[in-house]
């Protein structure tokens, strides 16, 4: 009876590598390379968990007597509000170091290793944010509770990139086989970067819309190009809104143009307005990191298909998700 | 058996009247008009059912679970400090957004708006301290959850003035009948402003007492007299000292005076000082806002009449009292 | 039978004193001068038992309830976030007014006496960081609520000192007959002053090792040979590196020297590396208040004997000790 000695677990190499990927206790979160499909899905699962419970109950137990320490270089009130928000809706607490920390001791010289092994001492797990691409890399290294990287930078912000996907998932029940277009500054925005490399790992078709300055960049398009999905570039929302299922869109920011009147020229270009929205599909959903500037006008926040704002709750879900996987109460 | 079909509650318009008038579930607080006699008894009552809870047992649970999002664009740790109080005493959390909002990416460019859609995905209700008057309008525009106002520029202070009249009510064990003296800035106090709204709902005496230059503004004046009040104006707290019950004391700022010479003659005239209580009622209370800068002096601090901090004490009550109210606890 | 009606608690003076100094319900932490040997043994089994817990279980609920309000006039994210953990992982709740008080109403001419005496209706403790010595005092005197002194500028900082104590103890298992060396700033380190007076009250050998300019002040020297120890000065920690049980390493400021070429010729007598180490004992301890700014090297922090995060981490058990005390749940 071979089979009762074989772990049913460890019968296969699929199963195993399932396992491998969605136990996350005492892992640090730094990017979204971390995350197969498997380790997506799980996490999606479990933030749904999460949703299902805030609707219903609206908090819970699961991380009673844990601590958070939201050490954050760069104020963002966004994220922190969000981790802050998460922590505390299962019970859990924070030490908010969310503002001024260039003015304390922290900073008076003090490298982050010893600042990360110092916090550390007091907390079940840290949130980074820090201008410096690397430095959750150097926070992970040093420390020995998990790290959230909630932003390092020019580098990563892995948290938006899975709410992101979280969200199209939610809206849509499903992200194989949806046409997605990326809309706005595609060179410098790191949501779109991450997002973008999340997506390879699915069967989608991409469109990317930005002004000829702002085109993603060669790196991240062979990316896309050698996971052998389907993409076009185009200059301009309109030749993109019949058929999208999603509207990433980010703001096509003035200073980028040496020369404004070719921003003038442009602008109009990746705008969202009600009047564009007239020409798309009837179930798509147009999202946005926030916070925006007028790229998406205020006449478009009626539509049911504007998902932005869900997107902020999903960020919440998804981050209660990641502190009770790290935490090892998933 | 008529009397059986008829459900007791809604038996006369009375009945009916304060039950609008007390059921807050949901509703924003944002203007002192929105409350009625009924509507301050009805909050006064909980309000001391929270001190009496404190007093006794120090927390509750009440509110274990759900989270209150302090968004303070101007810093006033007083205020702040309170509602976290009162959101902790009834075993609640905070997202405290006090310090440095001028700094993050809520005031980049960020509409109001769209900030208060971004924190009500993590809140269960949210105060606001703008400097704009109609902000909290505004903001409770846009809310899904209740929006408290802790203050809109020259706007309203709500809180503020619940607070001023349940310390009244909890000194004195009554309001009809009482004889209150206003003293200080009274044209652009804007605790006076709104307390005296209040008062207009009661059958009390006022007296004014400030410098010509701050008189009470024309509008509330015109309030009052409409209500039939008995009402005086005077220049000098003497006058009003023997027979008032209360002193409602604020600031006199020099800056106001563009002649500093007159400032100096009549600063004299609106200081509190322990020889004054003297000819003061034995069973009377000194209260002001706070923070005060010398026009109470210290020497009163020890005299039993002198109320002010257990008002700051009455402040995190009504708070608590709010708070659940509007969290469909109370 | 006469033992019957002896409190047998009360039997003798010895037990007296040690019930005397060892109930600090509703006390003030303002001075190390406060702690006599029992009082200090006390709050050590406290904070032990505080280590067993976190260790074992994580958290309590202790002081489920209770508010603290940590009220810093200087940024000081180290210590902030030690009394926040500490009072958290007891159960309780924080009001964090620890970044830009001097930006708020707080400071807008508000004497220290009022702050308090408002704060103190919100709260159950109240930690204060201010930076005029003198200070903590002053909030006691007005505060019906414990104050503990979180750093008075030139004064004090007695949880620092009993932190670093308690680290001595439970490093070494005993505080009597140790030799220890304070290294570097004896002049101006506040931490350094306090410590020693702390260990006067020990039977321990002290080594002083500074520059000239910056040895310990006279007074501090004389209370040490007072207290009958045995006590040396030198000018480089190659003295002492070879018998010392405790380093208890100070950075040596460049702005001390008027010469600059007189700190570049003795900076190295008071730096930590991992060549000095191999002469030291096998058994011994090197300790820091932190930050450290490079006396002692990276190379240093894998040594077993580097004791300054574990230093950092007693920092929470002794706050959380003294929270329970002086709240009467010890």
């Amino acid at each position: 009876m071979p089979a009762l000695t074989l772990d049913p677990l460890f019968a296969d190499d699929d199963r195993r590598k399932i396992l491998r990927s969605t136990d996350f206790t005492g892992q640090d979160i730094l990017s979204v390379s971390q995350f197969d499909r498997d380790g997506l899905e799980y996490v999606f699962i479990r933030a749904h968990e999460m949703r299902e419970m805030v609707d219903r109950i609206g908090y819970s137990n699961l991380l009673k007597g844990h601590i958070l320490t939201c050490l954050f270089y760069e104020p963002s009130t966004r994220t922190s509000a969000s981790f802050i928000a998460a922590m505390e809706r299962l019970g859990g607490s924070v030490i908010p170091i969310t503002q001024g920390v260039q003015f304390s001791s922290v900073s008076k010289g003090e490298t982050l290793a010893d600042t990360i092994r110092t916090l550390e001492q007091y907390s079940d797990a840290i949130v980074l944010r820090h201008p410096e691409i690397g430095s959750a890399r150097i926070a992970a290294d040093y420390s020995s509770v998990p790290v959230i990287n909630a932003g390092d930078g020019a580098g990563e912000h892995p948290t938006q990139a899975l709410l992101d996907l979280f969200t199209i998932q939610q809206e849509l029940g499903r992200i194989d086989g949806l046409k997605i277009a990326m809309v706005g500054d595609l060179r410098f925005g790191r949501t779109v970067h991450s997002l973008t490399r999340l997506l390879t790992q699915y069967d989608v078709s991409l469109r990317f819309v930005s002004p000829e300055i702002l085109r993603l960049p060669l790196v991240l398009m062979n990316e896309v190009k050698d996971a052998g999905l389907n993409v076009r570039e185009t200059h301009d929302v309109a030749d993109v809104i019949q058929n999208a299922d999603v509207l990433y869109v980010t703001r096509v920011q003035k200073e980028r143009f040496s020369d404004l009147a070719q921003y003038e020229e442009v602008r109009g270009h990746y705008e969202i307005t009600a009047e564009l929205m007239q020409h798309a599909k009837e179930r798509m959903v147009i999202m946005h990191p926030l916070p925006r500037v007028g790229e998406i006008h205020y006449s478009v926040d009626a539509d049911p298909r504007a998902a932005y704002f869900r997107q902020v709750r999903n960020g919440m879900f998804i981050r209660m998700a990641l502190l009770a996987m790290v935490l090892g109460k998933a």
